[in-house]
């Protein structure tokens, strides 16, 4: 870490700052510039950080050199993790499709996507029972009854199910049912349903704010991991941007980045980033070329009939051939698929 | 509402889209112009949207003409609102102060900076006992023992206590202790959070996502409304853009469209705004000049010593020397303070 | 074309503007809702749009249907468009590979640089010798020295060379050394360079702004295309938004939807997009996955002395192993290189 | 400034970095951390950045910890400047209202829109001969002739008039018609403009870029100033965020950051901020309240039959409301007006 002092700052104000370091045993090395003085700190930054030294006299900012999030960094773990899901993995050693419908409406329905999510080589299912609505006028979901569904689901499959969890009062229901906890983007930032699924006894699957730095991304999977749960599957769903062309902007270099950050898989969906079917497949391919560990799209069997996000979810037959292309793309990457 | 129709739209989509209008009891208008056919809706438009039309086979777009919230909406409710908080109101008859600690962090700091709040002219004290943080490595808040502090406070001024609260399973107990309930910006689209306060007997303090846009602000407060708890005052307190010279990029115009939008009472927090003690004085006279119903700001008895965003606080002094500022301005804008 | 009238219009307010609209030659049709009143306009929307009709009383606000855009529109111009830079040419049939160094720094340097475009497989150069740089104090291009050193490497490998134009009075210059005109981010909306680049007879690549809209940037498209000149590549090269983890954010799915919008081909710029060499290859491979027309990157025989944006070039040996990556991944992708 | 090494870095990588410093006659002091170590420089920072040292190897990147600008820093030069424009001016000792139409569309329209600017106490016009449009099928100025119609409203008012200026090749046609030199937001990057009203003998009128950082835009004041010219005025015009409640977001904390960190005058447009005439007067207000310099607003005799930006423009009523308005809140504040 780096204090930057003001100008204006003393003698007195620089020697502060450089005992209040060493006394919480660290070292600091001070350079005096013509305009600035800087101070470089050695020693362990988290309690660095815990000192608030940006509130001393003199001090014009804090510079943060090293990174904020320590369980989830890669560069304290190099080994990249693999997350189980149920019989599934999720990791840099295979590409990974999670498919299924974005909302859980009916038994039929469900059944339907998911076994078009099978059938296309899908190895994990995904569905939604608690949805996270705008608006108090949208259909918000079937709650319990759309888990049941699920592991009906799951039973008829064989695959196992990741489901979104809105509330920490519900996380020992949904872990009951499902095989992974999804924590949705807007969400990320809930620090207590974070605390909670990281103490549940299943993996998690943490979606990117859509409006959240990389390291915000991260620091909110350290809460996870922090409570003892470091089974984390990330996923990239698109950033709010000025662009109105598309629903979000898909940030794939941030996918990237991610993955070099941290040791933890990232996945992308590039059905939410986009919002129009029609790109989904060009970004789920892009996804896999770009090296992500896997893709998550919504299937539904009759998206005009859909109660949400019916224009982004791919017919069976366009999951089929997506995951044809991107079983022929995988093979040229020398990554396997499921 | 108005639908358009794709370019290679046939007749019989349009007029399928037509027999579910009307179906759902709502009148269609059909104009076929040289590229595009659209269809004016005229109705109730939540229902239309309810109808989900823009997955109809033939439909490009759904274009909203009305707005999605009602509760909330000026439209509907000309008046403007008048929320009391314990003794205190907001509304547009007065310019509300409201003024404490960031965090409470002792009783003596707590206590110094609420006294500051009171001798400066503010008539409602914030102080938060529970902290949304971006890292788990932050200072967290004192809990319940920070309800029982703020407590105190409110015996000592006579000013009533708003504080934030993250968890739907404290709801009832921050309602117990606090006049009024604080949604923070992260969590403004936590809607079982939303629901939880709804169902509160206490006013709640509804800050705007940092990257929420008016209208999901305002849905957000509808969420409340619609549980029955119409005693909101919503909260503009920047949102995210590429600038970083500022912590947020305060929008106040943002403040005022959702004060035309709304018959709320829209106040400003120029403290988390702008993330810099030097800001905050001049952004809270312009809140005050473009007609906002009152601000909310961070003061500290001693800001280098603060464990929470110390570089934003101001000294009891700064405090002082801005409420007289808002005062003699608000005087030639004919409004009074308190 | 929509028109939505305000809650309070009149009944003459209506008239009014169905009255300018047919005088104008178009038909208006009214549709009376329950709060608002909206008239569906049949006929030129370019010749609508100047009556200004938003600025008749009455009238809350215009909603356009069709696209703004017309000569570079996919929708009047159904069949893509190759746009053929000397030899090499670009467009839905080939993936193009476009390199070379950012700036030209040397006559040995961009030697370097174009040979191991060449040795890649890269079909057009690429070379700054115009630079246009954010601070006054950063190298500012060779200028016409640059343009003969550029003419010297087209000599070198027989491929066609297309470098930045930054003033509407160096376009003649520039045409009569270069083999196409690019203009930069930052003159997007210069439209007196787009202007003169329109009556130039070289083709133009035209990036992105880096705060454009798809819309704006197909609008500049047209202002060249309306001056005659036709032969037009755009190049999505990353937008701002808050995250600075790279340089921009590459956006992947604008570069699908401006293919989709207009008959242009569209290529991708990876290096200014992260602004990372590691980044560099995944995003390249991403947008051939994704279905671009090309990319362009930096190459440079020494990053780590180049004076212009060398931590985002690639190394020689770097963008062999980028272009074998490419020839592979495009024969599984039903795309020739070159 | 100061140099991050790679946590993988040599201890020859970080003597390279000393040397090179050392040899452009600066100094280097090396702090060992655990995880990184860093090197702080002292000296000429310009100088560094021109060494490119995030070139080099095993550095990670450099931080910089002064400005890039210089001569328009207000560290460097602490006392405001007062811009002189004809017989009025721009700075700290008054608030100045600069008024007129967006567009000269007619002699009549002009004059009227200046007298009523005149007649509110304006004392500098503005208008628009030469307008940059995202469309070319959008009026686009009257050019030289709406230059002559503004000299005849100066003649007529005896105020001097500001009128921006789009192409390098017109400086000295602009200059020797016009008062003040206006450089628009999508041009605040066009650098050969930049230089060519550097050159000019004129005061200039440099609007932030629309997505430009408040660095940016006073790198772009820079540009400007290097050439010769320091008469410079600053304005802030809204940003270009993801709310679209309005045009663009007014960035007042950033209005009131440039005008810290630099010497020159800052005034803000509230018309092309929010886009929308109700907003325009409590954001002129908020404005002056906040410390601006000043504020230029549109003024038109006629809104509704406007060629541009109708909508945001001021009725001469209106306007003359919000200067009485100005003149009571400026006594309270401690400014005189005009």
């Amino acid at each position: 870490m780096v204090v930057v002092m003001r100008t204006d700052a003393t003698e007195a104000d620089v020697e502060r700052v450089c005992e209040k370091v060493r006394e919480a045993g660290g070292e600091a090395f001070v350079s005096r510039g013509t305009v600035h003085t800087i101070i470089g700190l050695v020693g362990d930054s988290a309690l660095f950080r815990a000192l608030d030294l940006d509130n001393l006299p003199g001090v014009d900012r804090l510079i943060q050199v090293g990174k904020p999030y320590k369980m989830v960094a890669r560069s304290l773990h190099p080994e990249p993790t693999t997350v189980r899901i149920g019989p599934a993995q999720v990791g840099r050693a295979t590409f990974t499709i999670i498919a299924g419908p974005c909302a859980v409406e009916s038994e039929e329905q469900a059944h339907a996507a998911c076994r078009a999510a099978k059938e296309a080589g899908a190895t994990i299912l995904r569905g939604g029972a608690f949805k996270p609505r705008t608006s108090p006028y949208s259909f918000q979901g079937l709650g319990k009854r759309g888990l049941e569904i699920l592991a009906e689901c799951r039973a008829e499959t064989g695959l196992p199910v990741v489901t979104e969890v809105v509330d920490p009062r519900d996380v020992d229901l949904v872990a009951e049912w499902a095989d992974a906890l999804q924590v949705g983007t807007r969400n990320m930032q809930n620090f207590e349903l974070l605390k909670a699924v990281g103490a549940a006894a299943k993996p998690v699957l943490l979606k990117r704010g859509f409006a959240a730095t990389i390291e915000e991304w991260l620091m909110a999977a350290e809460y996870i991991a922090q409570r003892g749960n470091s089974e984390i599957v990330l996923c990239e769903r698109g950033i709010r941007t000025y662009e109105t062309a598309t629903r979000n902007t898909l940030d794939l270099a941030g996918m990237a980045v991610a993955q070099r950050e941290s040791h933890l898989p990232v996945i992308v969906d590039p059905s939410h980033a986009t919002g129009h079917r029609d790109l989904v497949p060009p970004m789920a391919r892009a996804a896999l070329a770009a090296g992500a560990d896997g893709v998550m799209v919504d299937v539904h069997p009759n998206p005009d009939e859909a109660l949400c996000d019916g224009p982004q979810a791919l017919r069976p037959a366009d999951l089929q051939a997506l995951a044809r292309d991107l079983r022929a793309l995988a093979e040229v990457l020398g990554r396997s698929i499921g």
